[in-house]
């Protein structure tokens, strides 16, 4: 953060443990919802569209529309975030913020994937792992590192429409001798000096061509035979 | 649950939202902890090996330990895990548990990936998702179902020793016409009259031969050029 200002930038953070997050998603983030069955997706959009969700959901959207770059931090816990992040995205996320939004038809399905709230912001995800870089690798046991976060980078942050920088990952963190934590330093500044300038992760946008509508599918003379995350990255 | 007792099971549900189950991992998991920076792995190692973690995590681990079968049953929510249950998974996967067992050496890399606490055990995910299921298909925008999986059936249930069982998806349930509803309580019904007997996930096992210790890849002969997560199962 220091070094963001440093440079100019001006910082809101959410220490998620420090503001002691409400993880869970439930009927208590809607106090006017109407009695009956919750049901997360539809309470969550009459809450967004009556302005009725709880303060804290609401601060943290207001926080997602002043920035124009957003940075993700977390210890990756059984290859995903931990439950108090995860909670963030269950929680902020709100049906007519980030999902359900725009028009669904025989030509577009919604603003997503490309298209939403988060248009022309930029976010990447900064993450530490206990385990060692090779066991993330291309044919590394836990998979590879792009792949875990395919559901996170992919489906959290392009979905909204936030263009998404390559993440940085810090391997083997706990065990790390202080000049790899030099290192990881000047590397995080590296990436702090140039997330306006940095190309992002090029994901297909959904309702620009490559995908059938409503099948949502990659057409079929795109990368024929493939399958996938892969093939949701154009090739360059 | 009425299912499986009537055919002679013993049930024992944990119904996470209806246990006000405590979703984020921190120190107060660890009462008798030693005061100074939270550590969460190593404050799980010594709260585990010592008996003194928070009697909620106890009782779950002591059912994984009773049970011969687990379902976990979930929502897709932004392409994982509810938060409430990636926190069941953050706080009752103790290091020393689920994580951080057996021998470190040359010729094995711990009892994970096949061996574990819960091997022997038989797992499998049911799970609902919103959107319709060619959207999850090999091709399809959101990513091919099985490996937004991946992290949860290899990385959660694979992990500690679980034989993991094909999932049973549920696609947009929501909108889920009586007709379909029927449909997929009789899926459901010879899923749980099957368990005993359907056919794992062929994940490879990681101490038998199949990667290189401790880089943890696999051998360059098996499947070589090929990455991702489909690498991790064995050819039929």
């Amino acid at each position: 953060m220091s070094h963001l200002q440093q440079v100019g930038h001006q910082v809101q953070v959410s220490d998620l443990y420090a503001m002691n997050w409400k993880a869970t998603l439930d009927s208590r983030d809607f106090p006017a919802r109407q009695p009956g069955r919750f049901d997360a997706s539809l309470d969550s959009a009459v809450a967004f569209k009556d302005d009725t969700q709880n303060a804290d959901i609401k601060a943290e959207q207001q926080k997602l529309l002043w920035a124009d770059t957003v940075i993700f931090q977390f210890p990756l816990w059984w290859f995903s975030m931990p439950a108090i992040m995860k909670g963030w995205f269950d929680r902020v996320y709100a049906h007519g913020f980030a999902y359900g939004v725009g028009e669904f038809s025989d030509s577009r399905w919604g603003d997503r994937y490309g298209e939403g709230v988060m248009t022309g912001k930029r976010a990447m995800l900064l993450v530490t792992t206990g385990g060692w870089d090779s066991h993330y690798s291309a044919r590394g046991i836990n998979g590879p590192i792009d792949d875990l976060l395919f559901p996170i980078q992919h489906g959290c942050l392009f979905y909204p429409g936030f263009s998404v920088l390559p993440p940085l990952v810090l391997y083997r963190v706990q065990k790390m001798q202080p000049s790899a934590f030099t290192e990881a330093c000047q590397q995080l500044a590296q990436r702090l000096d140039t997330l306006a300038t940095t190309t992002p992760i090029p994901f297909r946008r959904q309702n620009f061509g490559d995908y059938q509508i409503p099948a949502m599918t990659l057409r079929d003379d795109i990368l024929p035979e493939q399958g996938g995350f892969a093939v949701h990255v154009q090739e360059s």
